[in-house]
């Protein structure tokens, strides 16, 4: 990793926490269910959707608080999937990012809930933010509830489930991870560039950008699956091989997927360089997903 | 049911519904998923929580179709806690309203994600009203995640839980229900109050009114599971006694819960004569409640 995005993840990395812990620990709430919410937020995520929010804040100059309270919003949104997820009746895992999950620490109508929880949190977070205008404010919530929902990261689950019973082609794969994995970064990154008041031109760049690390972010979690080791993922490696589950691959052969990470990977950085202002964050940030060991 | 309030339903209830579906079909996600959101959507729910809206936005004068939105959000949200509650691992229930649960018709993992994919729709089609200022909009999902996450709904469905291993004081039931049931209905009557734009005085008039009714309509629950039978309540009778769990009844004998009940009915109606306006339609809804037999 850079220097420039050391030093940019030194700056913000523990704002984000403070920020997303805090959110948690001041609602009124059961203690147990406050518990298991903070037990997942703390387990150990890259922040990935976080650094990227605050990435285009930065682009474009925009310096309030409320970047954290929106990195804050999507980092919930992730982790109550997680949650949900490892859940015995969806992926059944035990182990996530080294350590065990949620419902096995507090049983599965807690995990279930305090998931419920989270993805209820993100919306109110949102609208109590202090410094932003309404209008703002509703565009984000907008956007996070399509990018999270059916239409979204949830209807994307519910492809993936589906195609665990058969082969998918490479239109039906690219069409889950859009959903599954895609949508929410794209919020991510959308949603810096609306908090930001950037120009619609600036913002569609920065949609066809997020659309690009997306896939390319898949394509590397399906290669890790294949190269990485479950001691560096925290979790098993060679799951999609043992489950005869369509990755990329499967369909293009690990050169053929590596391929297609490196095309997703330079179209991402010449949108890049379509934008004004200093894009070095940005971009460093979409080398470290593509050259991620974890 | 009096004539006021069959005409009120005749003239509202299709419409809700109208809205309710059409807000899930237009959505581009998967068609199982969809199909799955919509079962328990069009399962008979007796639609309280949106006839309370409604009746407040009659009461305020308030005749924009985007009243039908709210009360379709609040309708989605009780409609995704119950899909949830009625997993194998909360309350394990394979029936509801006389009909087999949506786990039991597609899967766990279905249910789970159409259980999410409802609750974060419900913010979105607040935040896409058309006709309604920005800083309402704002109010109201803020009001809505509140009344729904760990502060109120999911709280409450936690302390329940808690609940179902040891005996509740009075203090605690209350507390229970304050949250689980209580907190969405009181979003249905203050949501109304916001969206009509009424004054501060009358919302807090109405908010008050609204902790009553959401304990007697509690206490009518409780009675129900002793006296009704399970055919008309569509689900099994008895479940609170042969659980041992802590209920009005098991705490204050049946008739000291029929006394408390009608203490609550009481006072709500109280409440409801010291606003102006015609409040017909709202202490009728406030007798079904504390008089209906499912």
């Amino acid at each position: 990793m850079t220097n420039t995005l050391n030093r940019f993840m030194e700056e913000h990395l523990l704002l984000v926490d403070d920020e997303l812990y805090s959110l948690v620990e001041k609602i009124v709430a059961p203690k147990t269910l406050k518990e298991s919410m903070l037990y997942s937020l703390k387990a150990g995520g890259k922040r990935i959707r976080p650094l990227f929010v605050l990435a285009v804040c930065q682009l474009f100059n925009y310096k309030q608080k409320e970047a954290y309270t929106v990195a804050s919003a999507v980092e919930m949104i992730h982790t109550y999937s997680l949650i949900h997820d490892d859940l015995p009746s969806m992926d059944n895992d035990e182990l996530r990012r080294g350590k065990p999950t949620n419902h096995v620490v507090y049983g599965e109508a807690l995990a279930t809930l305090a998931g419920d929880a989270l993805n209820t949190l993100s919306f109110g977070i949102l609208a109590r933010m202090e410094n932003v205008p309404a209008n703002i404010k509703v565009q984000l919530i907008n956007l996070l509830s399509i990018a999270a929902g059916a239409e979204g990261m949830v209807g994307g689950q519910v492809l993936d489930i589906d195609g665990e019973t058969r082969l998918l082609n490479l239109e039906e794969l690219e069409q889950v991870h859009i959903n599954k994995t895609g949508a929410l970064l794209r919020f991510s990154i959308e949603a810096g560039a609306v908090l930001s008041e950037a120009s619609e031109e600036e913002r569609s760049i920065l949609v066809d950008f997020a659309h690009h690390i997306g896939l390319a972010f898949q394509i590397q979690d399906d290669i890790l699956d294949i190269e990485g080791t479950s001691e560096e993922l925290g979790k098993t490696a060679g799951k999609d091989v043992a489950s005869n589950k369509s990755t990329y691959p499967s369909l293009l052969t690990i050169d053929g997927a590596k391929n297609k990470l490196n095309e997703h990977y330079e179209v991402a950085i010449s949108l890049l360089e379509q934008l004004k202002g200093d894009t070095t964050v940005l971009k460093e940030l979409t080398e470290y997903i593509v050259r991620r060991n974890k």
